[in-house]
């Protein structure tokens, strides 16, 4: 559907780039509320939720200035979602913490097929190898929800149950392996957000998850 | 008092910074002892509280070297203070914990004037925009303090109740609007380090908190 | 007896170095998982352990790129060590968690002794004086872990009883103190390796560990 037709694909990117944002302001918003921060708290965890990852990774790129200093929208949008959330969801009868769950998840794994795209970008456009730029599309994707968690004194979910490391991995082979394949560049970067984004909602649909090594060789065996 | 007369108020500002490496110090160390650290840690957990801010802001600014070690007053009065500190208050029967906190309350509202002015200039001496000066003055407060409770296992206590970041805007606030006014600059600076002492002295004082956002729209309608 | 011999001190203190990467990634590996981190979690906490406090000493001393990025064999021998051990040495009967605590314990000390003196030199070569290289030494040491533990929701051990930064603190001494007798460096090296891998491996077989400060004057007296 998406792949018959042409387009700047850059906007789809910013565009997906955009509901990450805003999915990540919202998770750190709740969590933070949950832990009876006060609002200018709740801004802030959103900040590093939504913005932590991408700073981490260009800071080890040595990538400056960093993405948020350059385009204003992103601290815009987090200030404003956080604010919004806080005001009208928060405590709202007549939306339930599971129906804001649900599109959460939803908006939360648009986010991470863009993250992922854009991580490995920026790695290889600063020279990064592929299994680098790998590393650095996971950095990207986690660790602000990682920082997210160790404020707020939770165990990181995103390194338990979740698929997100491998959804990941996953979109890294699809780009590595069709960028080989000389396509387009849009093709290539199509196809890995809707591979993250497909592997992921398949797993939360079907409660996938990666078993423990040592078990892997008895699955093998059966 | 401060106005009517003239100085060099950088002088002032590197005195408030110090005093604030000080709170930090004592405030870090009383963080780790609590939780059975030995001396080192108890001097690594006051660095990271008290330098730690600005690093942060220090790297994300691309700013090298990092101001620490630039100066080396920051570690050896970092390392004196929470020596000092262990050898003689801790247990100490003639000052009460209650003295210590009264005291580390009133240190560290001046070492907040100073550290936000400082990130704040640091931050417009780098090209950043008021918006992301302003980040960046609330990163030099509060890094430092979410590290040191993210080490210690704590929730950091800024992010709930302390009128941290709140005083820290109002301070960027007369900041901007008294540079708009192209006021010559002690003053601006003065200014800036007096309304952040005066609104944190004054929230502690009187027990103000930042409500939560839903019930902003209920408090304008009473 | 490691004196009286001509060999490149490289080579050994890149073995030593590769060696701590291991044992890195076992410990990360095994407080992941006793925590219920999936596969892809447990690597990203190993490498966190083992080359997130060389990271941060990087970033601070504007050091790029990454050591990491430059030789591929960390992120290979840190992930090979993690499934590695996931799938052979979790679960196992033939080896207890006494065998391997054991071994963690004399192959972190000898990782001890690389970090320590990787850390001194890469300051060094960056212009750093001997107080701030010191401080980068025991940030190559220590940081890995406490990020570790800040993840896994635990407070730093490191901090607490361990005799780490003390062994670093005394590696460091002598470093710059046979440096300045002009000693060859190749001496420096080894003893300075020597002295750390020495103070931790007698603190952890004596029991020792550091007596609060304000016991300090207590014990002279005696």
């Amino acid at each position: 559907m998406l792949l018959d037709t042409t387009f700047d694909p850059k906007s789809i990117i910013y565009l997906f780039d955009m509901i990450g944002i805003v999915a990540c302001s919202v998770s750190g918003t709740i969590l933070a509320r949950s832990k009876n921060f006060d609002p200018m708290g709740c801004i802030l965890v959103s900040m590093v939720t939504a913005i932590g990852g991408g700073t981490v990774r260009d800071v080890m790129l040595n990538r400056h200035p960093l993405f948020w200093m350059v385009d204003m929208n992103y601290l815009i949008v987090i200030t404003i979602t956080s604010l919004i959330f806080q005001a009208f969801f928060e405590n709202s009868q007549r939306i339930s913490p599971q129906t804001v769950d649900k599109w959460l998840k939803f908006t939360d794994t648009i986010g991470l097929s863009a993250f992922t795209l854009i991580g490995l970008k920026v790695a290889l456009s600063y020279g990064a190898n592929p299994l680098i730029a790998t590393l650095l599309g996971i950095v990207t994707i986690i660790v602000g929800g990682m920082i997210r968690d160790m404020i707020c004194n939770e165990i990181p979910l995103v390194l338990r149950k979740e698929i997100y490391i491998s959804a990941g991995i996953a979109g890294a082979l699809v780009f590595f392996g069709l960028q080989h394949l000389s396509l387009p560049s849009w093709v290539v970067e199509i196809s890995t957000m809707l591979t993250v984004f497909c592997v992921r909602m398949l797993a939360i649909r079907y409660d996938w998850y990666l078993a423990p090594v040592h078990q892997w060789f008895n699955i093998m065996k059966k």
